[in-house]
């Protein structure tokens, strides 16, 4: 036998290229290395091939980008207990944080209406949901869209904070010595509710209370 | 005499470097070439200078952006005519409107406590209004948060569509066509409710309204 097929078994064989190859390799290097690293040439190197041959399956870093952000929502998970505001609730904390997990594709979110497959899956939850509260149409469509702004911006927010590293309460310390220096004649406010501003407390889940609360007390047509 | 004095009023004399003429060359470069053409070297180009000097006056492009953030929000307007309700609005518009001009500014304001001299005047004028609709402190600092937050998520949303300069009509129609084509038995809701969800009408004003009702009947300590 000659020495060909031991030369092919010991090289692993190469992972086909398909779309979803391409995704995976996306979100392997935005985790690893960050938004910057992020370009076709490093994902095609990340597969070993050439960045031509991705064209076949991605129009471009943007296509790519909104590929990755509906493969991170399809982890959203969905419960069937407790009542309709526990569910949403359980649903908005779980899409805001794959939304925060990986650098950058919150703020794919921010600046496009939802089109992708599991997008569209969390948003369809979210109008059921909300119907089930009791809005009408036009008031839940609209409240699906302003709750969706609050994820993104939720997700965007946890990221940057994770991806500067920082240590929040030497950032809070930092921030409460810069509030005690202010001129109290220029920042009357701040400067009497400077240990409000900083306090601790669930305010992400008292944020979305004030969205529930409010989108039930505003319907569009009153 | 010499040619001298002639070479010399025949040359625009340079304006002398501080951190202001920084922070304008970094606004013009972004509105004119873009986020990525933002760089220390683009800005000292600009400036007919090296990046080194730039470093006396800011500490580096996070920095540099920080502040060009801040300059935007010092032209936030401020009204005393109305009600709370319609300055807390105004103030709102205006400042929303003044994050999305440029962009990129709004995702700096995402990741960040405010700590601006200007972004804290615009935190402490809403905190002052708050105050004047009833809201105990820590409602009103928590609320404050919450609607600084609804400010950079629209300003970033509307800067993001700015800078793709979609044409808003058509790509409402495009995703248009995409919903009419998914499957109802798995986006029962998005395809009975389509027509509702892609509807005009002052989604923003109703937004904000949402957040204000909301508020008003979440205190943080019930």
């Amino acid at each position: 036998m000659s020495a060909e097929p031991v030369s092919r078994r010991a090289r692993p064989a190469k992972a086909p290229l398909s779309r979803d190859a391409i995704i995976e390799a996306g979100l392997r290097i935005l985790d690893r290395d960050g938004l910057e690293a992020l370009t076709m040439r490093r994902v095609a190197q990340e597969l070993d091939t050439g960045a031509a041959s991705l064209y076949v399956y991605v129009k471009d870093r943007d296509d790519l980008m909104a590929a990755m952000l509906d493969e991170a929502l399809g982890r959203v998970g969905f419960t069937a207990e407790g009542t309709w505001q526990e569910r949403l609730r359980a649903l908005v904390d779980s899409a805001t944080e794959e939304m925060s997990r990986h650098e950058g594709l919150a703020l794919v979110a921010l600046g496009s209406i939802p089109t992708g497959a599991n997008a569209l899956l969390v948003l369809d939850r979210m109008l059921a949901l909300l119907k089930e509260g009791g809005l009408d149409d036009t008031t839940a469509t609209w409240a699906v869209d302003l709750i969706y702004l609050h994820i993104t911006a939720g997700g965007a927010e946890q990221s940057a904070y994770n991806t500067k590293g920082m240590e929040q309460n030497a950032h809070i310390a930092e921030v409460d010595r810069h509030y005690a220096a202010l001129p109290a004649d220029r920042y009357p406010m701040i400067t009497s509710m400077r240990e409000e501003l900083l306090s601790g407390g669930d305010r992400e889940r008292w944020g979305l209370q004030v969205l529930i609360n409010g989108i039930l007390n505003t319907p569009v047509h009153q």
